[in-house]
């Protein structure tokens, strides 16, 4: 058996995310139903290191996935970019150590998240950005974000009705860009809840706006 | 009666075009609708500096309208961003000297053409560049490029079935820049025929190509 390390790029936009689920199309189903073919028809489980939330875009998603085909990698990632629709590209395709994992052997995953503080958003902005023109601090937003950094119970920054029972998760960097009218967030820790990084933005902002104490 | 230069932005992914048209939507019939409040309720004609192709996008394009009414123009802009669809923006709006034409008057006008040769496309390009993942020699490109610049005839690079009588037009500029793994068309002209920068991008990409003789 061998283990596929896939990376993958993606428009989220008409996705409901990476993970499998009922009420939609998800990335990971169609990489599933295009890797069947060298799988003897069923589609096989492919793991993502990541499971990006409905909307969210990867620039750089690790998935792997067990074949016992003898395809060359690159025979497969050429493959599966003819079956999967455009907004679905793999970038990479190689032979991993036997067992490698892409969520469980992951060090740390990057979220970017861009918010557009000007009055008009460009077109070409507008699935890719948080339009929020209103002015804020930005010196508040790096002073609160420097509070989420490190090891911490993420609990009350995660969707409502998650099932999860560990929320603790670590936060390596939490950083602020400022370039023109656009406040880039780049935050990397070793996981991340359901809409942790959204709702960690939204709070960020809401300081920044002073809508919340910032102690 | 006032003029009002606007100056606006589009994603031009679904539209037919620049021009009202009967089989599809127009940039301009929406940018005519959203006005018609300004111009006691009829869709005033709006000129727009260029009449671009379908699928075509705008950074600048220039339009000019005649408005009597008396609402500033940064009140005209805001009404007309929440009234338009998020992938056409109106990023500047300023009175002009009354009979200021954006198509009679344009001293000239810039297409920019992405030609991607990898041989995966990123998803967030697929609307915005052609992929054409073939080899291409940029020197003979350029090569035959010099020789479409100036005033020439360009009939032979227009839409099939155009009606167009004087389809003379002057090319001022036509340059390639390569960066990575795409190639930047930056095409300067005092007017284009319809699909003539296409046609000629392709040409040219024949060209690089070698399936055309450069001579």
């Amino acid at each position: 058996m061998r283990t596929l390390k896939l990376t993958l790029a993606y428009d989220g936009t008409n996705y409901v995310g990476w993970q499998r689920q009922l009420n939609g199309m998800s990335v990971q189903q169609l990489m599933e139903e295009a890797l069947a073919p060298f799988a003897g028809g069923e589609p096989p489980t492919v793991v993502g290191a990541g499971r990006t939330d409905a909307g969210v875009h990867a620039l750089g998603q690790v998935a792997t996935v067990n074949l016992e085909t003898d395809v060359p990698a690159l025979g497969i990632q050429r493959a599966l970019n003819v079956r999967l629709p455009d907004d679905i590209r793999v970038i990479g395709a190689v032979d991993a150590p036997p067992g490698f994992h892409a969520r469980h052997h992951a060090k740390a995953k990057t979220y970017r998240y861009r918010m557009v503080t000007t009055p008009v958003l460009s077109p070409f902005d507008r699935w890719f950005v948080w339009h929020a023109p209103e002015p804020r601090d930005a010196g508040v937003m790096r002073v609160a974000a420097t509070a989420l950094v490190g090891r911490h119970d993420f609990a009350s920054f995660q969707a409502r009705g998650a099932a999860i029972r560990d929320t603790v998760r670590t936060i390596h960097r939490l950083e602020l860009t400022i370039q023109g009218g656009e406040v880039v967030f780049d935050v990397e820790a070793d996981g991340f809840l359901r809409h942790m990084v959204r709702a960690i933005l939204g709070t960020l902002a809401d300081f920044g706006a002073g809508l919340r104490p910032a102690d």
